[in-house]
């Protein structure tokens, strides 16, 4: 509420100054003109005011359109309309010439792009639909004539900008092709148009906004050079329903439900199961410190790191091939532009014949036909978020042959290039960022796999490689190399995998000799251990971010981008 | 620990009352005796111990198989051998005569799932693999010869149930079909077999007894007629790695995820898009009882009871048609057989051209399409399950129409059959399993719908009938019906839906004069309230319960044998 005493005085008109210092006096000849000015003003307005009502009320009641525009109630009863899109009318119709007479008549609901009046007697409108992720456009006009009132035609231009409406309309083809529609051919003459919601006139995100790239690190404040907005991360975020409509989202998420499709498809055409693992846990089984505390009755509830104990029970239990598309929560505090407290993990997990690399030969192929998936039938989506984000084309090894470098391999590697590193430690972010570029120079793939990870730096359930176990030392039990694997895009990690132990009295034993030793009897770990008693054919997989994919797939400079609603330390909201 | 001061006192043996007591005494001539016996047993045992050792390195050394039986390391190179699976060996040479050196060599890794010692030269093995669901079975034997040893038979005979092995075998005919194993025509004369990790002789569960049903409630500790355990749930979900490989479990889970597949494949082909919404919420936005309350940094967070607001919120990026496969919690301290904590929730919402029965109807057609997917692809398996539980058919509707009946029609059925109900209650559990055994009766079906269900029992974001718009009674504001409904399966709900709200300043209404008041301005609701500002269609959808429809089609007595690892109030492990 504004502070009344602190409100300047406004400086006193002529007439109320002769009204508080004239009392008792009678008004002067200017002052009586003033006021039969006044009264004469008065009496015009309330004049024109009741011949406005009037003309209302004449027009309403002479409006021949009155029943062909204005807002639906919230529930209609059908009629039976068929109601069409706009890519179904381009198909059936586009490119057509169509006789006076024999124009289709169309209905549809769409969205209003943007609508003007460009007289009393025009509107032009413009019409948006996303059924197939990147939004058809079509340009629509209503004009006025003796069926067709003119308060139509302003009703019509005057429709906030992303209502949804009802329209009927007779199709046309138009002089020019019309440029600023993605359906060139064609345009709508509105017959009727309804709309079925309110719609704010203003709104806090612009769409046309949602559709550039988010500002570049340390340019949050910058304005674009042709002098159009630069909206922040945080401003889309905090308004996702709005930034979510625009193309470049409807890209984005088009290719993220893509991966998750190929995912599946590949999998499932080799026989792997589908599975639904608890994301309630009753112990913190991976790692205490990252893991996010629920309340469960009169107990304690952890939130599910991954699926990674659960799936290989699935394997001890015979399901031999499992695959699972689920939550995965991290409480780690890490305000990085790649790092979520929630994504979609795409897991899975398998049983072998003789060695571990048949399944990393699998997740190979498993990762090209996700990228060469992509690339035919995501093109189109793929092509736009590029644009926007100025990103590269993500290069594929060529002949199919994925680059698989044992970490040691790359250890030299960075080490030629000056980078000094230890043999054992894992590596850096920034160092794993520089093998990549390595890899790509040397073997032309921004896709490639780091295998034979030191045994030290991987969970107790990680397979010691061969060489490892034979050269067991008591005194050093965590030498040496193991069984275990990453897969990088663009120098980052998408994907954690290995051979995991499947024998009890062997997991128990590394369990106790790990690095950050864990008690094979803590609750929730005994279960999983005892799983290898009752027996369980050796098996390896992996778990891929799938927020990650879709981030360095397109090259997107934040992963928050790939998460309808993310989540991390600072955003829990929407 | 066990409490020393009260071990009873163990009584001494002889001998140590003897050193005890007959300290400086020489010892008796009994005492002599005995004491000579037991030397010479001593030494007897001594001579037999060394002459077993000697005939045992004497077998090693004469033993013609040791390359060909044991235990393999857990790593080993791969030699590149082809495994082949049953039923390809099935398929390939089942019903073929052999000729005597013509039989096929075959190699394939399998789960012992049992073998026995016929004699000091003949073992038998039953051997089983689970790439199809229901188990392919097949039987094979070792017979010593000169070029297999006793050694190696013995070896094959003694390997524990449930073990993993790789065999290297010769394919042969059987003069009798087999009846023991499920391929019948073909037995494996085994030439090397090897373990893949030790596996306990006993397990705490046999694969056997979880084939059979649970005992019915208060039946618990009954034992089955034939003599057989009869399992508790609580026993085989406390050992569920186990009980998972039963036929049974994987007869079930194979629905489950056939359920999944039918649901998308049905969604996908109508052009639904699959989201991923979050789990942690930053509000309790749905009933804050019922929700878990989660650590989350310095806040709090909740977990998602449904995907209801976000579903939404996708409807008005323009997405659509959305749907998504994910967890779903619920902190319901409910433990009865058809509540869990943590389910699998199949979630859609669809924008609609002119009424929301335009969306019953397609749910009607999804639930149909999943029915007649599982009746013919998952035949087998839904066979195997309702035999064990004694189960009926599931009855669908005659000509695929599912019988709709609006509310009031359902309480006049449960009336005029005697039960005594309120216009505008919602129905109690044995009112709505009376319900869906009078709709049995009179129309044949085991699913129906219930539509237009009174407003005061639904959410705050569901939409009033239009009679009820049309009445609407500032003074009861929640009377009359609402644009919603419920599925249902054997008289048991699986899905509620409704028409939902579409506009903020109605839903603000709706929201302050709800039976159970919520605040529009709260946070988490008021970004959802704000998306409908931003222009959103009509639109309507529904969350079926995954496992409550695997329970359902297949009659299961308890909706805790659809989970994986069940999370009611009493179990979080595993």
């Amino acid at each position: 509420m504004a502070d009344e005493q602190n409100i300047p005085e406004r400086p006193k008109e002529a007439g109320e100054q002769a009204a508080e210092g004239g009392e008792k006096k009678g008004p002067s000849k200017n002052e009586l003109k003033k006021m039969q000015k006044e009264q004469e003003k008065a009496e015009k307005a309330a004049k024109r005011a009741a011949e406005e009502e009037a003309k209302k009320k004449a027009d309403e009641a002479s409006d021949v359109s009155k029943e062909d525009y204005g807002q639906l109630p919230y529930v209609r009863e059908s009629a039976g309309v068929t109601h069409e899109t706009l890519s179904e009318l381009a198909e059936q119709y586009g490119g057509q010439e169509f006789a006076e007479d024999k124009r289709p008549n169309v209905v549809f609901r769409a969205t209003v792009a943007n609508a003007r009046n460009q007289s009393a007697k025009l509107s032009f409108l413009n019409f948006k639909q996303h059924p197939n992720r990147i939004s058809d456009t079509i340009q629509a006009v209503v004009a006025a004539s003796d069926t067709l009132s003119r308060q139509m035609v302003k009703f019509a231009g005057n429709i906030p900008t992303e209502s949804k409406v009802i329209v009927h309309g007779v199709l046309n083809t138009p002089k020019e092709p019309i440029k600023s529609a993605s359906i060139q051919n064609m345009e709508v003459h509105i017959r009727k148009i309804y709309t079925l919601g309110k719609v704010d006139n203003q709104l806090p995100l612009q769409v046309a906004d949602a559709e550039r790239a988010i500002p570049a690190e340390g340019e949050e404040n910058a304005t674009s050079e042709d002098g159009r907005p630069v909206v922040s991360l945080n401003t889309r975020l905090t308004n996702r329903t709005i930034d979510l409509k625009s193309n470049l989202n409807h890209a984005i998420f088009g290719i993220k439900e893509g991966v998750q499709d190929l995912f599946r498809e590949f999998l499932k055409a080799r026989k792997f199961r589908v599975i639904n693992t608890p994301k309630l846990l009753g112990a913190a089984t991976e790692g205490g410190a990252n893991v996010f505390e629920s309340t469960y009755f009169d107990k304690k509830a952890y939130l599910a790191q991954s699926p990674q104990l659960y799936k290989q029970m699935m394997i001890a239990a015979d399901f031999e091939r499992v695959m699972e598309i689920g939550s995965v929560f991290r409480a780690e505090n890490s305000n990085t532009a790649r790092h979520l407290t929630e994504f979609i993990g795409l897991d899975l997990e398998m049983a072998f014949e003789e060695n571990y690399h048949e399944v990393v030969s699998l997740l190979e192929e498993l990762m090209l036909y996700i990228f060469n998936g992509l690339k035919t039938q995501y093109k189109k989506e793929t092509d736009l978020v590029r644009a926007v984000y100025a990103v590269e084309d993500f290069k594929l090894p060529e002949a199919g042959k994925v680059p698989r470098l044992d970490f040691a391999e790359g250890i030299k590697m960075l080490r030629d290039a000056g980078v000094e590193v230890n043999d054992f430690d894992d590596l850096s972010t920034p160092d794993e960022k520089k093998l990549g570029a390595l890899v790509l120079e040397k073997y032309g793939s921004d896709f490639y796999v780091l295998d034979k990870f030191p045994l030290a730096v991987r969970p107790f359930y990680t397979m010691p490689s061969k060489e490892t176990m034979a050269n067991h030392d008591e005194k050093n039990p965590n030498a040496g190399y193991s069984n275990s694997y990453d897969f990088f895009m663009r120098g980052q990690e998408i994907m954690s995998g290995a051979q995991r132990i499947h024998d009890a009295t062997y997991l128990e034993k590394r369990m106790r000799e790990h690095v950050t030793p864990v008690d094979p009897k803590a609750p929730g770990l005994k279960d999983y251990v005892d799983c290898f008693r009752y027996g369980c054919p050796p098996h390896a997989g992996g778990g891929i971010g799938l927020e990650r994919i879709v981030m360095l797939w397109l090259g997107l400079p934040n992963v928050r981008l790939a998460s309808l609603f993310p989540r991390d330390p600072g955003r829990l909201m929407p």
